[in-house]
C-alpha cells in the first residue's frame, strides 16, 4: 500500500518543483502581477489550494521560487563549467559566451526573465536576495577565473585592484546584455561577437590603467 | 466664472502629470501588482474614479506612464547634454557620469525602476516599448558624439564599425550599471571610476580590432 502510495503521489520536494516550475512560467509572461497561489494551482494543474499548502505566504512562495531559480542556476553553471581545468582561460571564454546567449531560448529565457522580476522585489525582500547571492558570487568567482588565465602575458605580477576593476567591469557589461536579451533585444549577437566584447573589456581596463600611471 | 474654475480645478495635461507620478512611485515600490487605477487615485489624493477617467484601459495607463517617464528624460537630456558643443568629448564624458549617478537617489531612482519595471512588460505591448524608443535613440546618440569625441587621436580616418561596436558595448555596461544601481546596489561607485571605466571600454574595443587585424 505505502508502495503505491508513493509512486503516484509525488513527494513534497517534486511537488515543489513542479509549482514552482508554474510560478517560474507566469512570472516570465506577466511579471509579478501574474503570480498568485492559486494562478500557480491552476497553471500546474494541481488541485486548488496546493500551492497555498506547500508556501503560506507569497513571501514564501517569492523565496522559493527565488531559491529553485538558484538551484537551476547552480547545475547549469557546475554542467558547462566544472570540467574546465583552472587557467584555462580560452576555453572559459567561448562557455560563458554560449551561457549567455542562450539566456534567449527556453527555458533559460523564462527562468532569466523571472530571476529579473524577482531582483526587482528583492529590494524589499532579504530572503529573495539572499536566495541569489550565492549564484552570483560563483558568477563573480567564475569571471575571476577567466580574467586571471587571460590576464596572463599582460601584466605580472597579478594585480588585484586590476583584476577587481576587470572582473566589476565584465559583469556589469554581461549584465546588461542579459537584461536586454531577456527583453527581447533583436541585435544579432553571436558567441564570437560576446567573446571580443569580454576581451575588449579586460584589455581597456588594463590598458586604462596603464595610460594613467604612465 | 470660467477664470475661477480654471484656476481651482487642474487642466488635462496637469492631471495627467499628478496621476503618472504617483503611479511612478507605486511601480518603483511595489512594482507592476502594486498599480492599478484606484490605488493610483488614492495616491494622488484625487477622487475614485479620477484615474479610470483619463485612462480608461490598464494598457493605455501604462503608456501614459510610459510617454511621461520618456518626457522626463528627454528633459533631463535636454539640460544636460544640449548646450555642450560638438566634438567636446571632455565634457560630456563627466556629464555623462553624473547622470548615471543621479539614478541612485530620487526622484530618479523611482522612475529608473518605473522604467525597468515597464521595460520589461513592454515585451508583449508594443505601444509601451515605443514610449522609450526616442529615449533610448537620443542616449544613443549622444554616446556616439561622446565615443567620437574620444576618438580622435585613437584612429583616423573613423571607422563606422568601430565606432558601432564601441557604442553598442559602452551602452550595454550603462545598461548594467543602471539596473545594479535601480537595484540598491551597494559598491561604491564615483562619477571617476564611471568615467575611467567608459574609457576603457572605449579604448578596449579600438585595442582588440587591431590585435585581431595585426
Amino acid at each position: 500500500m505505502t508502495r503505491v502510495d508513493s509512486r503516484r503521489r509525488p513527494n513534497a520536494a517534486q511537488r515543489r518543483h513542479q509549482l514552482c516550475d508554474a510560478a517560474i512560467t507566469l512570472l516570465a509572461e506577466d511579471g509579478p502581477r501574474g503570480l498568485s497561489h492559486l494562478k500557480v494551482d491552476r497553471r500546474a494543474g494541481v488541485p486548488d489550494g496546493t500551492t497555498s499548502f506547500y508556501y503560506r505566504t507569497r513571501v514564501a512562495l517569492l523565496q522559493g521560487v527565488a531559491d529553485h531559480l538558484a538551484r537551476y542556476d547552480a547545475e547549469a553553471f557546475a554542467q558547462a563549467f566544472d570540467d574546465v581545468p583552472d587557467g584555462a582561460g580560452d576555453d572559459l571564454l567561448p562557455m560563458l559566451a554560449e551561457q549567455v546567449l542562450l539566456v534567449r531560448d527556453e527555458p533559460h529565457l523564462s527562468r532569466t526573465r523571472a530571476r529579473l522580476e524577482l531582483t526587482m522585489l528583492a529590494k524589499g525582500d532579504a530572503g529573495i536576495a539572499a536566495g541569489f547571492q550565492q549564484v552570483s558570487e560563483s558568477y563573480r568567482a567564475l569571471t575571476e577565473r577567466l580574467v586571471t588565465a587571460m590576464q596572463n602575458g599582460l601584466t605580472a605580477p597579478l594585480d588585484r585592484s586590476l583584476l577587481d576593476e576587470q572582473v566589476s567591469v565584465v559583469l556589469t557589461y554581461l549584465s546588461g546584455l542579459v537584461f536586454a536579451f531577456a527583453n527581447g533585444s533583436t541585435e544579432p549577437m553571436t558567441s564570437r561577437d560576446i567573446q571580443r566584447q569580454i576581451r575588449a573589456v579586460v584589455i581597456g581596463v588594463a590598458a586604462e590603467r596603464l595610460s594613467q600611471t604612465s
